[in-house]
Order: C-alpha cells, then structure tokens, then sequence
C-alpha cells in the first residue's frame, strides 16, 4: 500500500475547508498549549454525487446530527458533509433544528439539496449550540474550499477537539486496471471505545462503487479498525464515520464481491486502521500508545475480547505509564473480559522497538530481565503480545496509557 | 439499626489477630506514607462451628486460595479464616500447595481441620509466596488472638494492601426475641466492581442460622452491596466474602424464610453497605465518595445498570474530582449502558452537604448556579440522584473520582 499526500483530497474531485466561526467561544486547554485546532468549522465536498455509506455510535443518547445524518445517507447517495467542533448539540435544545440548518445553509451554499449533505458535531454536550455562528460562516466556508494539500489539513483541525494532533492519511492502489486513491481524516482522544466513542473520521475515494458495496465494506472494516479501539471506556453520543466515493477514478463500478472489491477494501482497511492507531496514540494526556496482540484464539471474537479488556484496563493503563511490567494485571483483565481462554496455557510478552521480554509462560511467572522490561516499556509504542494457545484465530486492539494529564484533561474540560 | 463497637469480634465467640511475618518485604507506598498496614497475617475464629456462606470473584483466573476456599465451605460449616496481603497467590508456582499449607497451619496451631478453614490472599499477582514465613508466623497468630476491641482493629491492618483506612463496623440486632451482633472487616480499595474486584471480607455473627439460609441471605445482600461498588472497573482474582455465623447468641436457629431471616438480613444488609461505600470512598487515589441514585426505573436491574455505568465513567469520575457539572458525560454513560430509558425524560441533580442543583430536566439542559453547582461538588461525599421517570424501581451504586493519585498509586504499584 503506497502512502501519499493529499489526506481527505487526495482522491479526485473532492474539495475541503476548515475556518473558524466562533462556536468555540473560549478556547480548550489543549489549544492554548499547541495554538492549533482553533477552527471550528469543516466541510468535505466532491465536485460530483458519490455512494455513501457510514457507521454510528450505539449509545442510546445519539445525537441530533447523528440522526439526521443516518436518515440523509439512507438513499446511499450524497455529496458531501459539514461539521463543527466545540459543540457536540446533543441534549440541548433545538438540536433537531440547528443540524437541519446546518445541512440547510451547505445545501444552499453549494447548490445541492439538504439531504445531500450529512452534517456532524462534536464538543460539549448540554449547551444550545451557536447555529448563528454557522450559518453565518458557511457560505464563507464554501468559499474557501479547495483541494490543495494544506485542504485537508485545515479540515482535519477543524474537527478537533481535545486532540493534541491532527489525523490524516491517504493510500494509492489498484482497482480494476485504474490507479485509484483514499484518504481521510479523523478526531478522536477521549472517549473512544469498542464502538467508536466521540471519534469523527471522514474518508473519500475516487473509486467507484455502488452504495450498497460501499455499505458492506465498512461493516467489515469498522468493526476491526475503529472499535477495536479503546481510550477510556465510554462511547460518546456523536460518533461518526463516513465515506464517500465519485467514482472519478475511472474504474468499472464494483457491484459484487470480487477481486476489485477486495482492492478498495485493502486500501480502505489500511486507512481506517491507521486513522485509529493515529486516535490511541493521541488518547487524552497519553504519552503511549499500546498494541495488545492476542493470538492462538479460538475465534476472532475472542482474541478481540481478550484484547479489548487488556487495552481497556485502567490498571494495565496506569502500569503502562509507569513502564511497570506488571502482567498480573494482563492476566487479570483477560479473566474478567468473560471470553473463553485457559489461564495455564498463557505466554505474555512485551515487545517495543527496544526489544521483547517474556514475563509470563503456560500461566505461570517467569525469571526476566527487569533492566530489559524497562527499556522495553519506557517506549512510545508498546505491544502487550499474548498467546492462549488454544486455535488459530488473533486479533489485535490499541489504547493508550493512562497519565496524569488524563486526569487533568477531563477534570475540568467544561469550563 | 444501633451500631456498636468490636467490629469482627463484636459477636459471642469470635477472636482476631493481625500480626507482621514478613510476605509484605517492601513496604507498599500508602504505607510509607501513614505507617499503618505493614501487618500481613490475619485471622478471624469462632470458638464453637459455625455456619459459612460466601461469594467469590466472578473472574475466570481464580487464585489458588478461592479455589480452595470454595471446597472447604461448601459443607456449609467451619471455624475460621486465615488472610494474608501482599502477595495474591495467584499466577504463582505453587500457589494450590501454598493455599493449603496456609489451611494446615491454621488448623495444626488452633486444633481444627485443615478443611474448617477458609483460606485467603491479596497483593501482587504472579509472584511465588513467601508461604515460609506465614507458615512460621501462624503459631503466634494464633498465640495472638483475642477478643478486645483492638482485635477487629488489627485484624484489619492485616489485610489492606493499598486501602489509606482500615474498614470495619458492627451492629446489634433483636433477632427471635435474643440480641444478635453482626460485625465485619474489610479491604479493599482499587480493582472493585461489579463483581467484587480484589476485595476481602469477613463479617461474623452470634445468630443462629442454618447454612443453606446464610446462604440465600449472602446471596440476596452482596449483589445490592459489595456488587454495587465500582473504582475502576477491573475485578481481581482474589475477591472474597465470607460470613460465618455460629450460634452463640441464642435465637431459634434459622432454618426457613420468615420474620427472624429478615431480622438478620436488616442486620447483614447495613454491614456490607457500610463496608461497601467504606471501599469506594477509599478508591485508590479518591478524593470524592460518589453514589449514583437512579429512580423511576421500569425494573431493579435497569436501575443499577445505569447507576453502575454513570459511578463507572472515567469521564464523570475525572469531572467529579474537578468538580465540574458536566452532566452531559452523564447521560451519555447512561447511554452506553444498554439499560433501556427514555433520554428525553431524564432529570439529573447533584446533591451533597451543600444542597442540591438540578441540572438536566427531561434530558435537556436548564440554567443553573454555576457557583453553588461548585459549592455542591467540592464535598466530599456527592450524590449524583437520577430520575428516569419510567417506573418504580430504584437502587444506589458507589464509586469514587479519578485522581491524579490513582495514576501515580497503580503507575508503580509492582516494584
């Protein structure tokens, strides 16, 4: 998979712009310390009517845009999506009402229908969101679009929120005999869970692809690259991915399964896996982000299980900042994660750039190397590796360690 | 219900001893800091047989001594327990031989069978226990009981690992016309939840009453105690409840619900709640008692699921330590519960010593006082009191926040 520039427009025939209306009115902590993320408003446009397709939170409490949205893709058709950051317009009032303006305001800035548009949010939940602001800033929005390379840039910094860093990626690769591109960007820190907690990420493709293909592939992708990650454990009420394909790319549309589905799929995988990587690394007040490989499953679930509570234990977190080998807890959060895994057939390890060490073997502890176990775990990417002998299936999920800053962060985000 | 001192050895017929032999060789930070809890060897025994009921961790890695302990009482009787902290016995090279050494002991220094002992451990996981110095230490444990009112006291010491205070309580009761004592001892501090993450404890009393009723009692009151508490959403490999109830007092032994079986429940009920808020308020780090009241709901489990998953949040737990209202991580903790409710009939409030604010009302914000929202949050027992208006049913979960101090106890808790 060759990577490339361009992020969310690197594919044909898409556009994107981030600016600043003022809906973050006082600036987040995080903003003050890098001076970025101040943009506050962001838009993805393609130049002709694309499938679409799009997965969402599963918290009971979705948000208004969320909503719409899901109603607005239905048709698996669309152009486009606008979004703010700083309010996420959930439990506030009129949240129904602003969304519709928003898709609204784009629709008659660029010419298309409100349907045509899916629209996202992303901040504070419970305060009545500065639709004003908005609407006043979107035909200004739709003037600075463009599909430079700094486009995607200035979208992805738009969305953020407590994010220290801006995600972005974009991927070239073979479809049907066609040099074809994806890319994307994405926002997430806290809160990002299993099934895709307050994280935002639109991609674009110029492949094409009928919408109910489209929809396919990002079932089978979300569910192992976006929720196989983890921050803290809660799902947030705005979750959202989105993608979008034009089929500019020339290719023969892909109506079936096959090998140019297979082709989008890779390249879509490898973007969405990245994008979620990019969310763990950058886990509120993180300073690592952690791999956790389970192997020798019996099924992929349950290598996913075992993971996903190993990656989302507060105490593996809290060893992981202090570069603590501290396995017992590994084997712990694996026991309580309720997936079927035999304790006595057991090998954990740690693994980073500095090298690996084996602390655990059949469920037992073992003689190690604690100097080694230190220069392993004082890295910036860790991989917990565990073997349960028991099949053939693995899987693998990512956090993050859990810092003093996390707690800083999230002590007094609201005001 | 009268609270009374004596705590374990408030009821007829009960010795403890808390005594140092050395399995704790470093001594743990909280220690260092309040000179408290370097005793590592406990015992709690009656001087006639006893009914025994208990519940035990629902992780699937079970240390070596709950193993045991659960063989030794299912005949439903026995004379006592023998704890020690500093070392879990679990994930250990011989940790099923050390259990039972730790019974033998037991049984040879007080003239009872190995298998009238329940036997139980917590502490660091994965490393072999220094079973030799309990093994010596054991005779003048036993050398060491009494029956004064320090006994509870330094029994205890003995079994806190990273607790900042010793946690016990006792009360007397009128069971079947006979005053009844029922008193207990706790640890526990990080890893509870749910299903009872690495805690201990013990909880004697005089009532007669027959195994199979203690243990339907045990069975009714630990899901609505020590199961409603949650720190950090781990649970351990150790986590065990033990009562023992030997008769002393005099009552017609309890062999069938009835007047006097909800006399003792009453009784049992106000122990482990006591015992449970007692550990949340000691959460690793806290700062903070924080209970979650859900009223209104369609059944008893609704309630406690969304109880349990808004006192679970990290979000809301960082927000309570800033003591910031952010409800909004609130209803979106509800929302990820899978409990079923309507979001746009939620009412929320803060309440605490210093008033109560409502916050959210039918799901929506409403204006509040900022400053006494702060005043109201700056105690240090909250209560987060939720009305989903959906029904009859009620309950209460207890937590804490999340500190800076629980990262820097559990960043190196191993070396």
């Amino acid at each position: 998979m060759k990577e490339i520039s361009g992020g969310v427009v690197a594919a044909k025939g898409f556009q994107a712009a981030g600016i600043r209306v003022g809906v973050k009115a006082s600036a987040l902590p995080m903003e003050e310390q890098t001076g970025e993320g101040k943009k506050d408003l962001c838009m993805v446009l393609s130049d002709s009517c694309c499938s679409v397709a799009g997965m969402f939170t599963t918290n009971q409490v979705k948000a208004a845009p969320v909503r719409l949205t899901r109603e607005h893709i239905a048709s698996g058709y669309g152009y486009g999506v606008i979004a703010n950051s700083g309010n996420a317009n959930a439990c506030a009032p009129n949240s129904r009402l602003h969304a519709l303006e928003m898709c609204r305001a784009a629709a008659e800035a660029t010419g298309h229908q409100p349907e045509e548009f899916a629209v996202c949010s992303t901040g504070v939940i419970g305060q009545e969101l500065n639709v004003k602001a908005i609407l006043e800033g979107t035909p200004r929005l739709v003037a600075a679009l463009h599909a430079d390379e700094c486009a995607s840039d200035e979208a992805a910094r738009a969305i953020m929120t407590t994010d220290t860093v801006k995600k972005e990626i974009a991927v070239e690769t073979m479809v049907g005999g066609k040099r074809i591109a994806v890319g994307g960007i994405a926002k997430g820190s806290g809160m990002i869970h299993p099934n895709m907690g307050t994280m935002l990420s639109f991609v674009t493709t110029d492949c094409a692809v009928s919408p109910a293909m489209l929809d396919r592939m990002v079932h089978e992708i979300v569910p192992r690259t976006f929720n196989r990650v983890t921050v803290d454990g809660d799902t947030s009420t705005n979750d959202t991915f989105l993608v979008f394909a034009n089929g500019q790319g020339g290719n023969e549309t892909i109506c079936q399964p096959g090998e140019d589905y297979e082709s989008l799929k890779e390249a879509l995988m490898y973007v969405c896996t990245q994008l979620a990587r990019k969310m763990a690394a950058d886990g509120e007040g993180a300073s690592r982000l952690i791999t956790c490989l389970v192997e020798g499953a019996r099924s992929e679930e349950t290598a996913e299980r075992l993971a996903k509570a190993v990656v989302g234990s507060s105490l593996v977190k809290a060893a992981m900042f202090g570069a603590d080998a501290n396995w017992g807890r590994v084997i712990c959060a694996m026991g309580y994660s309720k997936a079927p895994f035999r304790p006595e057939y057991v090998d954990i390890k740690f693994a980073s750039s500095a090298g690996e060490v084996l602390v655990c073997q059949q469920g037992n502890t073992v003689a190690f190397d604690e100097t080694l176990a230190k220069k392993v775990l004082t890295q910036p990417e860790i991989t917990i590796a565990i073997h349960v002998h028991d099949g053939d299936s693995s899987a693998e999920c990512w956090g993050c360690d859990l810092t003093y800053d996390y707690v800083k962060i999230n002590g007094d985000y609201r005001t």
